[in-house]
């Protein structure tokens, strides 16, 4: 990895960027299931870089809040591991890439009710069951920590969309009732499943996002506080160098080379550990439900920087 | 198979059986998640067999009700099919045998949302969500079917039962809703397994049960009325002789040699074409969660009337 | 079923079958990995029934030689359960229907390398290995008892075509190394794959095929001998009936209503226990594997004379 | 990171290592089913790491052979990246994580014969098909590599552990028969399993591994020669921090954070890129299959030196 001295300037990096990866015109996917996402232009494209000597850089749509989706997944880990106090959250969930689609009953049958990782639904509504043992709302403590650490009021629950998504969560209410079945989860399955669409629901910008998960790449330490240990910020960023892209973790780990989580929004969260947080948005997918111009994108960032773990 | 002339006294061979299969010590298991069923006294056993030239032999604890459980699957179909002018049914249900556990959800998942046959739960659910379609009571409309077919006011649903059951259908939700997210499921998922559960929850007697299965055994002439075309009586027994016994299908297949359809409540329902039904109670089970005294004194009776298919 | 007085007169039915099914143009597959059995001409057509009272009726191609393949599966379980003085075999293989494809290699690792049953070709391995410890030539053996059960020298080993199918039996040879990695294999891989693929080349005709199984409608006499106990080939009925046919045997059971037992040469043999055994033989196949105009006929020929054991 | 000038220096805290993780008792498993490895004493303990600036340390049984087992995947897929121009090796084996046991058929036949990765049992053997198509003696051919890039005529390959090894690989012929019944294997699948075995069976030294592995640290530059490209590189880093601990990869890629493969013989292989490449071994395997001292050992070191991608 290029030190911090040689790296190039990053402002006209990411303008760059922006006009060769913003889509011209229609291409790969929306999800089926999710109408309201199908709804944003698909020529979106923004980006923005939080760098931990306390920098912001951004170009494109970087100001233009997005539904995070599954990246909410990397916030809910973090703080259910911070409230962790018995340590009994590695009990309900695997910490093991699936090597199967992100939604999968099969996995969850073979293996008696503990989902692989914390990435995949069924780990994910495990990871909002425990967080709502503290708190029955967990997707508002989500927001207050995610305003708390962009250092911005701007992240808000879009309760329309999360209500719509709710309409059509059969698979989610599925995987809950479940887990139920299998004694791995502790609140009502439709409450959970509940919390966690509202979180998957919260919008903000780029640059929100990447000054949120900045603390990734400090070793825990947030804005104002220690949010983690730097064990636990580790373990989050090697879950989501391994498992953080649905089936194309591998794929992102050759192309990219950086810890990361998308969303099926379009959005990306990238993390270059000691150096910055990466956001990426763009709102097209590719095959396996990763952003088709965020992906491409954040490969050239990568060579272009240097910036890779390998 | 023997002809009806050359067949032994009915009455003496059921007071023999209950004499020698009548369980003498508790053996056998209950099911886990049912505690009602768990109460049953173990060493009850009754049975009872209804001819197709009008007679009704029965011995042991015949008339103590039981709750039917799966065995309601049977005549859900048969309700199904009599009601199925426009032949949807059989496109939203296969009629294979499963190969894997009654409950599974991988082999749905595998096959895309179709269960494999009427008989594993996903495909009850299925056949109730079709009843519905008619009515949203399709409880209480089993429940007069029962009634009708058996001519007597004794079955009822125990609604304490089926709240208590309710309670604990994690896996039943699970399935209705991942069979609603494959798009085949038409009612509400919470509806849907509330009428499946009160309609296992319903109680009858064995000389009600064979009574009311007798059509089975006359090509489909019910008490008072045609019931379904022997093309459709001739469809439920082949499905009940390839599916009816959970995953011992085979076994029961060989040691008994005829259609059958068995509840984890410790009831039996058998066919022999032509000849009568027969219903057989004693509550502890087996590994596979058939009633262990009722299987064996099933392959007993057929021993001794050569009663078989094959 | 309908008694033989009642019966109507069987060589003019199998005539009209003849004249109605006998294929009028290509349609249906053939199996893909066997080349000669795609070289057969797609109109041939035959039947034929032998009766326990020691008639025998055919109609169409009855005395052309074709290849039993699969069928052979119910012969070498015959001779294996004959063999099977220690009681053995059951505990390597099971009784129950598949629920998969027949040589899914999937099923077998789940269930820690015990085949579900004798008739998928997993357990048909299984079979053709037990009966090896007698004979390292089964598929001689097989032949002996075949040409013994049919009362006629036609059978034989179409060692041309063996050679060829074995050429292509990846699939076979890893279930063998397979079932052998599990130590349900106790002969060498290669050795057990060569003798179940000569036993498959046997080619006999219709009329042969018919003969040798009436042991099997006449609970285990042969020709001249006890072949199995009235248990035993009891046993070999009701498997037939709920796994005989490949993934069809639910259907196969509604719309015919015996237990039969198909090969991808086109051929099927069927019991009317206490009746009859049947065989038909037309070589293009459906979606399942099973003749497209054997099956056909068969229902045809179940609808005319009442034969079914529903 | 920490960089090169702040770390503390290596000598001293290998031979720490050494003294604090040099098994004292018997504990872990032995492979079941070879029983060389099993007679290697418990309390061996090698580690060795090779510089990118050219230096050499090495503790503990540094020198001594042992059988490198699966870490020859790393090389044969180099080897195979190296010579293929035609770009066909990645459509033959795909790059994800599997979790699936490393030997799993399902996962096979779920994918229709295309291996999850290079780094399962299955896709190792495409990758060595893959080199015979250039020499029928792929083995002889990476003991070739080996011996180049180590500096050293040291590693040989053990003949007899080999044959010892090859009598019992049921599983690996299922898997190389079932890989040529989806066409997915060119040469004879006897072939291709002895010569991975043969590769399997090379010994060799902790000092000699570690160097035989830096030009993965070096972007690909080898000891005499370029090796891969920056690119390829990069690409088996990635693979082997996402595959390359069997089903522990997640939790490898945590507690130490670093790209690695072992081997059942105890072997570990571990690449700080732009750094060094470590080697440890230790024969007694944990639950998963990775040495049990060898992973302490890394995941302590990772803490000593900071070396982490994380």
């Amino acid at each position: 990895m290029k030190t911090a001295l040689e790296a190039p300037p990053l402002g006209p990096i990411l303008d760059d960027l922006v006009r060769y990866h913003r889509p011209q015109r229609e291409s790969g996917s929306v999800p089926a299931n999710i109408p309201f996402l199908a709804a944003v232009p698909f020529d979106k494209f923004g980006i923005a870089v939080a760098t931990t000597s306390g920098k912001v850089f951004s170009s494109g749509d970087a100001d233009i809040p997005f539904s995070i989706q599954s990246i909410s997944k990397v916030f809910t880990l973090a703080m259910a591991l911070r409230g962790d106090k018995s340590g009994t959250l590695w009990s309900r969930v695997l910490r093991e890439p699936s090597g199967t689609s992100f939604n999968s009953l099969v996995q969850l049958e073979v293996e008696h009710g503990i989902p692989r990782n914390p990435f995949i639904n069924a780990g994910a509504l495990v990871v909002t069951d425990h967080l709502m043992e503290e708190t029955s709302d967990a997707a508002t403590q989500l927001l207050r920590f995610l305003t708390l650490e962009a250092g911005s009021a701007g992240p808000f629950i879009d309760e329309g969309a999360a209500a719509s998504e709710l309409s059509s969560s059969s698979r989610n209410l599925a995987l809950a009732h479940f887990l139920k079945d299998f004694g791995n989860l502790k609140q009502p399955a439709e409450s959970v499943v509940e919390n966690y669409v509202r979180q998957c629901s919260i919008m903000m910008t780029c640059t929100e996002l990447a000054q949120a998960g900045l603390f990734l790449a400090k070793e825990g330490r947030g804005r104002l506080r220690t949010v983690l240990s730097p064990s636990d910020a580790k373990r989050i960023g090697s879950i989501m160098l391994t498992c953080g892209m649905y089936d194309a973790a591998g794929e992102f780990a050759y192309r990219v080379g950086l810890p990361g989580k998308s969303g099926v929004g379009g959005g990306i969260l990238v993390i270059v550990p000691g150096e910055c947080a990466i956001s990426v948005w763009s709102p097209r997918l590719d095959a396996k439900g990763n952003s088709l111009a965020g992906t491409a994108a954040l490969a050239d960032l990568s060579d272009r920087t240097g910036w890779s773990v390998f």
